[in-house]
């Protein structure tokens, strides 16, 4: 089994830099897309052997090592009272956004291991069909950026219904992110149980906040999901955008591995998170739309600035975008293992 | 006169802080909303009497130290040939974006003396209006945002084409970057001819891109702007949102003032844009949407992070959501007045 992945989420050495890439599976592989022209997203994610399928197809192509289940954050908001869908080219759409108490006391904590049953099957297949080729990853969002799609209705620039609520109701905020942490801490658990061998928790926007807010109302709840899934015996990675300015609160909320996007460079990142962890990233996911040597200078850049250092896992700062040549991201793939060899 | 922003802008000492807001003239305004009711933006804009009035709205209700044109950062694209419009509720749309050399080519300098003669009359009749009581800001986009709009055709979210065209047509980028650079020195210098007393650029989206890609791609075309405005005798304060890690580059391409988000500390963002600068922000504008305690108290902790120095102007970070209860702005610039007296 390649274990590059597992070993440097450890800060164990490894004889090349591990690679693998937010939103590998995606609309930028034509296979992707000829299992779109016949399904929408969700029902990708609730077949288990299509969102099975599409998960191996990034490992099949390009030289990852590590696979990451195809689904997507929102899924669990349906079983707790919040159903959406996805509207095309706009993003997802929930039907009856949550923004008061009432609306909070409505939803209810739900097993994971039935009403999300086919994601857990989904991993059991495709943990299977891998025969240990390289390890998978299972993921969740964080209660912030939950929290802000519930509130919000769908995606968001300024937060401004999030953060009113934030503001106005504290306690319906907590009594909120209580709940969704408690939901998402026993949906990693069960994601592990399944055959989960790392998992990431998304906090794509919490970078809308500053470090005190971050500090009040958010680092909390993501503690409680990073606490409850410290020893479950999996490396648990944690990212966000636009963290700049939160990297020690993250780092203190908790993961073994941050994951940070391109705003900062991956040293001084690396430095603010502390050398008892590991780290992910960090390039612009912008630079696979350009030429070829601007993009393998950017990331010569990035694997400079880790320095050889055990504990850098190659990642992008952000998910692959639609536009992007495939074979854009399998030459960057390619070139993080023979630079890093 | 009030002349406590300007002496500010200059780091001289003040009796109290000087605060205004960016958009303090907008749709959380009732007035404002009267207007709209019978006029588009765009015709606002180019009324001057219309957008004498709407500039003149906030002045006469909230304890602002400053007044900013009522105007909008894409006016300077339809005499360069980059016709455009508003779509409500999605904001601007343009009807032919530009995206290949060919494009760039067919744009044309213009005379803002003339083409955007309707600016300068508000100008005008602003300051006649004002007779002294406060100063009058004007202000421009700064070629990375313009370029950013240019290029996605609206707002975006990923700056996929705009990067795509940056990495893979530079000299392509750096034409369009150049030509933009020229257009807004000269509209700055005419607005600053007509009796604007400040200027403030706004590069609202540049937080997208890397330190790396900033000295690269937006720096050099920024700095040529300030470099043109440098001595037209009036203050010019240099804006952008999520630049926790660009603020040294952006001091470095210019601006009396640096304006800084909530996402970093007031106090920690002083210290990396340096002493000999005045500093303004940096409140979230979310803030305004809670309860005024915690609005007040996070006033407090940003008064408290300038330490009283010469040179700090109070705002928020970014603009004022339409949300807003004018309530609510009336009684931050009131505290801001009071506690910093």
């Amino acid at each position: 089994m390649n274990d590059t992945f597992l070993r440097a989420c450890r800060r164990e050495p490894t004889d090349t830099t591990p690679v693998w890439f937010m939103r590998q599976a995606g609309r930028y592989m034509a296979e992707y897309r000829a299992i779109r022209a016949h399904h929408s997203l969700l029902e990708i994610c609730r077949q288990p052997e299509l969102a099975a399928e599409v998960t191996l197809q990034p490992v099949n192509r390009i030289e990852v090592d590590a696979a990451i289940l195809f689904s997507d954050l929102l899924l669990p908001l349906e079983p707790l009272g919040i159903p959406f869908d996805f509207v095309k080219g706009e993003g997802p759409a929930i039907e009856r956004p949550v923004r008061c108490a009432a609306d909070v006391g409505r939803l209810r904590p739900f097993e994971p291991r039935e009403e999300l049953e086919h994601v857990l099957l989904t991993i059991r297949l495709v943990r299977r069909e891998l025969e240990g080729r390289v390890p998978l990853i299972g993921f969740a969002g964080a209660p912030f950026t939950l929290a802000s799609y519930a509130i919000e209705g769908g995606a968001s620039r300024a937060f401004a219904l999030t953060k009113g609520l934030m503001y106005s109701e504290p306690e319906v905020w907590h009594e909120l992110c209580e709940l969704l942490a408690d939901v998402v801490a026993d949906y990693l658990l069960a994601q592990i149980e399944a055959g989960a061998q790392a998992v990431q928790l998304f906090d794509s926007w919490v970078g809308a906040l500053s470090d005190r807010d971050y500090r009040e109302f958010a680092l909390p709840h993501t503690k409680r999901i990073m606490d409850a899934v410290a020893d479950a015996g999996v490396p648990v990675i944690h990212f966000g955008t636009g963290t700049a300015t939160l990297l020690e609160a993250m780092a203190e909320a908790g993961g073994d591995v941050v994951g940070v996007d391109w705003r900062v460079p991956l040293d001084e990142a690396w430095e603010r998170i502390g050398a008892d962890r590991a780290v992910q990233g960090n390039l612009d996911p912008t630079l696979l739309l350009g030429p070829v040597h601007r993009l393998l200078d950017g990331a010569d850049a990035v694997l400079q600035q880790a320095g050889g250092r055990p504990g850098h896992i190659f990642n992008l700062g952000h998910g692959i975008l639609p536009e992007t040549p495939v074979e854009h991201v399998q030459a960057l793939a390619r070139f993080v293992h023979a630079r890093s060899a």
